[in-house]
């Protein structure tokens, strides 16, 4: 650390600096009202157009060089990332830590950091946060156009301003669990007719090593909060992103050092675990004796096993989102089902909200004009989704890329599975790119199927495929959805009925099934659009995972409690 | 549930019965000074002499009859206890139901629970507690005797009154997690030209069937906050109680059904599962599909079987205490010697909390008159345990019995250990109870020992056996001490040094180890006292487990948010 500038001397300007919006923060919280700091659409950014031009300059300097980052144990470099959009390679080569090194330069850390006041600590935080969006911002949507494949607005609203509201309300949540012990106390009691009178300090001890793996499609939004909140807990993290998307997060990695450092603290209490598809180090570092605390965001399978092996380390994760659609009833067909196929396009549903299996009586769906057939139904949904995606320039808006290679040999064979085993309401295709010739692209592929092709579509199948689902009647449909979302791992859910009654028990339903329920929502706003300071995420009900980011149960368990206590000189209770 | 009186008919009542009580204690547990609304000594109970009449004779009329307790899936009867005290079989015959059944009742149970409100839940719990304690606490106390082997004293404190507080305890952080929960938001925003209105209501969803584990040596104090834990976050629980120690749990049990079903509630949110020493069930209710929080206290081997196999459930275990003693210099070695004698005599050591490992300079102890040598301490200290438990009524208030038969084998194990590597300080020997005399006991064993046998020490030794021992010098004691601790698993650490840097020093090496640190006390107060609303409890940070009991962090992931969010009629947007 920073011999000259002492971590005390530092706190009370950053956490003073960003007071306002952190109370700010605190309110929304509370109330879970609509706020951010931030303007979410990129034409509002201060001085956007050169701010833009910064960003796209800074994100092409990136290309083809080494990525500087001072690092301890630099054993070389790597580097596989390859743009879904050009399918050229990025060619930023990473330095590459040996794991013990990164390791034991974390633990050394932590000391200054823990003993830091937790106002120091989050308002560090809150710098580094603010300098990602002051200085990065688009730097990052550019990164993370190029490795996980979004699109621009996508890229800037989801995985920036919106991520870095994420981190804000985690750090709410972190203060507000830390709050809540004294730090000294004193105490007396008689014993016999002795008066026994004691001083108690409390001390708030972090878990210790954080590794916080980040996903290919999603990089910051699950990433930020999970860093924040360990961080702001008093532990270290190393990040281990996706090597399929490292950009935004060494970027991010580097913006955290520079600021831990400016403020007195030791930079390597945030570092970058960084390894290829064939050589993953994800076990390692899920297995490491100094790992205190695992955040996992990815696939299901790996997901599943950081929960039964990381004992005895903290495991929270986000895997699964087999999520589910129930259409009982509607007052206007047309609206449900633009809003409908509008989300199932949404990034070629690459997002962990994205709906996938849609649970519909076959008898159809009442309206105030009658009862409108499931096939009609299946293919008026389809015919939307079609006119969201017959045009590339739409297309390319709202569909982005594919991530990876392998989506389309999911598609492929899900569409062969189709065709056998139910219909195929809509044939996946490429479309073309109208910037990006090359980029990898699809159109969605539906499905239809009866219930009982349960193993084609209870598990989550990434990428732009969905399911329709003839179900004996709607009290079926959502016997069916909520028992998959339990089952299977649902995160949200979508609930059309214009039976108060019924709305009212699957409410009920999708709560013990743990998905978030969305309920007759139609018009622009995506039907999975998850608002920070008001959407709860993950509950943890179900196999999508326990991470909610946005919760005290997130924050309370990565710091403990340790106590010591002692005798007060008699000399000194007397003027107590 | 009661199909006549409504849940919400009740709460009101029961919350504003003790309501000030529960304000109180909140104030307590913020600030975290001394204070009960029990008094701690029998004596001061109201009507003290009728009580503890009632208190045996109920006890009295269990000996040799059936259990009454109405649980679904009766398939026989067992019951195995016997007395420590008496060496006799209780004779209790308690139904045994089938295990499946439990989690079917219990589940079936939880919905009307979880849907009263949080001020329902915690009123309906206080209830239980005061019922406890006005109506059974000397009942509760003759059965952990004849069960646990524990004195009369410490059974109405330590498994009385305090265990009593800290469920009152739990229950204070239980209602702060929820209560940071606003149960409904309307949150407005544009989408383009649109404004998006939504009413947005977030459920707290328990996670379902809670398996609540008590210990043979102490039943009720980790177990009644544990139970309120789970069962005050809309949980069900099956409490399984150790075999040697059925009776203070079938009685709380009891309690608890009698007093949910008063309030409307479904009696089987609280059942009993049993089992015996030859056919446990444990494993079977761990891994149980249903199973979603596990609750341990007991064995290290189990405990840390549960910590690797209770996923997808929530465990919370306390398992070993490999408690530590450094000596560095004092200002009255007497005193010292005093308080620590008294403290590994308590109960025979068989608390969580007792003290086993003491390190020594091998130069000495510093004392205002001169360095005591490293021998000489350890043979004042043993003199000093002598004295105590010298003359069998003193021994018999101090000691109590031990808990197992299995406790002498490990003592005579440990002495022959003790011989062959170290010295005998002091040797362990039955004294004859003055009112039992088939009574368990045993005086405490102590070793002296060279730092080098840590397979002696590097564990917890359940029962009255201590090792001196020898370290290079102070700072190698503290080492030993705190690098043990964090190994081995250390819930206290006791620390005598008259050196305020080296205090300091000491506080921050056994935070950071994870034990909860006493320094420089002496005087009447047992020295492992852990008084309610003021100390907290396991830190998590140590394998000595990670049930604090007593903070935010053992309540929070008991329940979870589940939201849904639906759009407000254009009509009443207008007028919100």
């Amino acid at each position: 650390m920073n011999a000259v500038l002492r971590p005390e001397a530092v706190p009370a300007t950053l956490f003073d600096k960003h007071r306002a919006t952190f109370e700010r923060a605190v309110l929304a919280c509370r109330e879970r009202h609509a706020w951010s700091p931030y303007p979410e659409q990129p034409g509002k950014y201060p001085d956007a157009a050169a701010a833009q031009a910064a960003g796209l300059a800074a994100f092409e300097a990136h290309r083809g060089s080494a990525f500087a980052l001072e690092q301890p144990g630099a054993v070389g470099e790597l580097g596989e990332e390859v743009s879904p959009y050009t399918r050229k390679p990025l060619g930023v080569r990473y330095p590459r830590s040996g794991i013990d090194a990164l390791f034991d330069a974390a633990e050394a850390a932590i000391g200054d950091w823990a003993e830091a006041s937790v106002d120091t600590r989050i308002g560090v935080l809150m710098e580094a946060l603010d300098t990602l969006y002051r200085e990065h911002l688009f730097e990052i949507v550019h990164a993370v156009m190029h490795t996980a494949g979004q699109s621009f607005n996508m890229a800037y609203a989801g995985s920036g301003v919106n991520a870095l509201d994420r981190g804000i309300e985690v750090l709410v949540h972190a203060r507000q669990a830390m709050d809540a012990i004294t730090p000294r106390a004193r105490w007396e009691r008689a014993f016999g007719t002795t008066k026994i009178v004691l001083d108690k300090r409390y001390r708030l001890v972090p878990r210790g090593v954080a590794v916080c793996f980040s996903c290919a499609s999603f990089p910051t939004w699950n990433a930020w909060p999970s860093m924040l909140a360990s961080l702001a807990t008093g532990n270290a993290v190393i990040v281990k992103p996706h090597p399929a998307t490292v950009l935004p997060m060494a970027i991010t990695v580097r913006v955290f050092r520079a600021v831990l450092a400016a403020a007195g603290f030791d930079a390597n209490l945030v570092t970058l675990a960084l390894d290829t598809q064939a050589e993953p180090i994800g076990k390692l570092l899920v297995q490491h004796p100094k790992t205190a605390i695992v955040d996992f965001t990815g696939s299901v399978a790996f997901g599943q096993w950081v929960e039964r092996n990381a004992h005895p380390a903290l495991a929270f994760t986000e895997t699964a989102g087999c999520n589910t659609v129930v259409i009982d009833s509607v007052t206007d067909l047309d609206a449900v089902l633009r809003s409908l196929a509008t989300t199932l396009c949404m990034f070629s549903a690459q997002m962990c909200t994205s709906p996938q299996n849609i649970y519909l009586p076959k008898q159809g769906v009442r309206t105030p004009r009658g009862t409108v057939g499931f096939d009609e139904v299946a293919r008026r949904l389809a015919d939307a989704v079609k006119a969201l995606t017959g045009d590339p320039k739409k297309a390319a808006m709202i569909l982005a890329t594919l991530q990876s290679d392998r989506t389309h040999a999911m598609l492929d064979g899900m569409a062969a599975e189709g065709e056998r085993r139910g219909e195929v309401l809509l044939r996946h295709a490429p479309y073309s790119h109208p910037e990006y010739p090359e980029a990898r692209t699809s159109t969605p592929l539906m499905l239809k199927v009866g219930k009982g092709e349960r193993d084609l579509y209870g598990e989550e199948r990434f990428g732009p495929v969905s399911f329709v689902i003839a179900c004996d009647d709607a009290a079926d449909a959502l016997a069916q959805a909520t028992r998959d979302a339990k089952e299977f791992g649902g995160l949200t859910a979508f609930f059309y009925s214009t039976d108060a009654a019924f709305v009212e028990r699957a409410e009920r339903a999708f709560a013990r099934a743990g998905a978030q329920l969305t309920v007759n929502l139609t018009g622009p706003m995506p039907l999975n659009f998850a608002a920070a300071y008001s959407d709860y995420h993950v509950t943890g009900l179900n196999p999508a995972g326990n991470a909610s980011l946005t919760d005290l149960a997130f924050v309370t368990g990565r710091f403990r409690i340790s106590q010591s206590r002692q005798p007060v000189p008699a000399a000194d209770t007397t003027t107590a």
